[in-house]
């Protein structure tokens, strides 16, 4: 059995998410079934992040293992046709036997864009959350920095999480003003569910002046989910990328 | 009657051009109702450019004259709320009574997005070209050079362009890596039918290798339409902005 390693950017309003369901077109429902018909024969695809239902991914990595025999450079071309429109992979590449794209990712990078101006954006409207009022872009950045390092993230944790343990490592939490855009990064070895986007709307108080910095602070010291802003819509959300040791 | 411009963005997907038809909704007719309704009287609305279907703009320029009192915040807001999701009014201006969006504009400025990747584009697919082989981007932009100036454009003229004379003069025509795009833009005081998809499609053969820079000035010099390549598609082709004396 030979392993390889696929990174994959997908329109998350086409999937209900990554992962496996009886009931939903998923991306990762998807790459199984096109990787069985190329290969003809079962396989069973593992991702690095399990994206909830809407939210996109410009650089999800998966991996799967098989025995078929495989031209890396005429299976690329395979998959991008039976995945197309909504789905594209990048690269396929050879990996250790053992890879496992969850656990051996050493972070991951996520960005929300929010749309922030009076109209509403033809073309980004289902890439982004739009929120009509000015963004106070300093304060929600001073909110953002105090997220770095380790914290335990109960408080934007969402229902249904399934870690022993909420605490997690903030590498990166800032904004860019981008056009109209207001676009938030936050880089972290790993995330508890719905994490991105509790903090998304969390910071959008503070941006609307409902709430400032310090406060926001204390959400996170609070542990409690309930003093935490409302969860952004999952639109607005992309997985950028995912790292790995060379 | 008092006379308003205004900047309107739109995705061209969702018209069948700018132009007011019978048989098809248009940016010009969508706006013409959504105004009626507002100010309940008949609004005649001109164009600074008539994009043809499919094409795209971020910063069209339209006018209207009306004698129904206005107030221009509110006007936005009502417009918007019509013109959702495929259209958006940026802003609203009091103009001179004699104000012609077409013949007082100084210049247009277009963007073509070529994506360049060998994969599809599951985020760029409806507003790109895609184009699989990899383009020599020196090369057009040397090609791209040769069209700055004042010239007679008849080589890249579609069928149908209702103009007296296909001299236009160029003021910038240049190709920028972005990604994994090739963006070419093209500012002219005017332009003729097709202009811009015409020499797109014609630089995408000197990208190819098809053609060298040489060539592309000598199909220029032509004067004929069969001696370009093929028009480019329309769901790539932005118009950017219209410049005005201040």
């Amino acid at each position: 059995m030979a392993r390889y390693k696929i990174e994959i950017e997908y329109d998350g309003g086409a999937y209900g998410g990554w992962q496996l369901q009886p009931n939903a077109e998923t991306v990762q429902g998807a790459l199984e079934r096109a990787l069985a018909t190329i290969l003809r024969s079962p396989v069973r695809v593992s991702g690095a992040g399990r994206t909830d239902a809407g939210v996109h991914a410009l650089g999800q990595v998966a991996s799967f293992s098989t025995a078929a025999a495989v031209d890396r450079a005429g299976l690329l071309e395979s998959l991008n046709a039976l995945l197309r429109p909504n789905a594209a992979v990048h690269s396929i590449d050879c990996v250790a036997e053992d890879f496992d794209p969850r656990r051996d990712a050493l972070s991951r990078l996520y960005e929300y864009r929010i749309w922030n101006e009076r109209w509403h954006s033809p073309f980004w409207r289902k890439y982004s959350w739009h929120v009509r009022r000015p963004l106070d872009v300093a304060a929600m950045s001073l909110a953002a920095e105090s997220l770095l390092g380790e914290h335990d993230f109960s408080a934007f944790r969402a229902a249904g999480c399934e870690s022993a343990s909420a605490v997690r490592r903030v590498l990166r939490s800032e904004l860019e003003v981008w056009g109209g855009f207001r676009i938030y990064r936050i880089e972290a070895n790993a995330f508890v569910r719905g994490m991105v986007r509790s903090i998304v709307g969390t910071l959008v108080k503070v941006g609307l002046g409902e709430m400032d910095a310090r406060e926001f602070a204390d959400v996170l010291a609070s542990r409690r989910r309930e003093c935490a802003g409302p969860t952004a819509p999952a639109h607005g959300l992309f997985l950028v990328s995912v790292r790995y040791r060379e």
